[in-house]
């Protein structure tokens, strides 16, 4: 699909607010796919489609993670998970998107993984950071996003995570494995 | 071995302080035992020897883990997690301890684990919450093993996976799951 007209069929999948949420992650994710030497196109296209699926009734993101048949164990977890799944299925069934790199950085944009492409890293970040958000310590990431692209994952990922515990929600066991795994690869 | 005689030997492994911890932790399983219908007797049995692998040389921990050969993984993460199962290796072939829940409550007294029975949560929260130990929260963990032994557990849970966050060091993926299916029992 040409890009204007996929810009176009994403946004009609959510309301406005998100789909601003969207162009910031787009535009973030260009902005770090250049400074750390990853695709900004390809960055783009994750980035677009990423939340693609965060407004379906979650019925349907059920169907889609059933229907595809490899990630079925999400299911087992918050919901806020599944639209990342259910959103990179619908990538490639629906939008025709091919590339596995793309289709991996809207699967995992929420959870993270263990061994994060650099395209993966730049949308998860990019996901935190774009200048919409605001939440405490969102600076301090920015900071570290100029330089430091594992440093600002970590970080990230902990404010994720002591998010979900101040919460008191159940943590998905593969975040804790893909910050434990950033911190593993050393500086 | 008899209950003195242990008590002895055991001591031996350890500086002063410790085994005034390790007193702390018999005290307070046998209290917790008590309250929420686990064995007081077993609960001592574990809390006499959870530790009594702590000061050994980690090489000595390793050696143990290897030759068990049954939780080799534990090797891949913090070397803090290794006497507990070395300590539950020790106690079945040093100390003539047969009784497997009573090993087991050795062996996870430190990660937790899913499904964790009724004696492995006493002595993982009287470890945590022994009239010696001081940090941020514990008087808050206290006073809800005062009446909620689930929740005193989460509430532990949750402090120490902040205190591995704020000191940037790796999450053990058991120790989350120990959590996650905390709650998930509902209240």
């Amino acid at each position: 699909m040409e890009r204007k007209a996929l810009i176009e069929a994403v946004r009609t999948q959510m309301p406005e607010r998100r789909w601003q949420h969207t162009e910031g992650v787009m535009q973030t994710s260009i902005v770090l796919a250049r400074r750390f030497g990853a695709e900004p196109e390809r960055a783009e296209l994750a980035a677009i489609l990423h939340d693609v699926a965060k407004f379906w009734p979650v019925e349907r993101m059920r169907e889609a993670i059933v229907e595809e048949n490899r990630y079925t164990d999400v299911l087992a977890y918050d919901k806020e998970l599944w639209h990342a799944h259910a959103g990179a299925y619908a990538a490639g069934r629906d939008y025709d998107v091919r590339d596995p790199e793309v289709l991996d950085a809207i699967r995992y944009h929420t959870s993270g993984r263990e061994r994060m492409s650099l395209l993966e890293r730049v949308v998860w970040l990019a996901d935190l950071i774009e200048p919409g958000r605001n939440f405490p310590g969102v600076e301090q990431i920015r900071t570290l996003a100029e330089h430091d692209l594992r440093g600002a994952l970590i970080e990230g990922f902990d404010t994720t995570i002591a998010y979900l515990l101040a919460k008191k929600k159940r943590i998905y066991p593969l975040t804790v494995l893909a910050r434990n795994d950033l911190m593993t690869e050393g500086g």
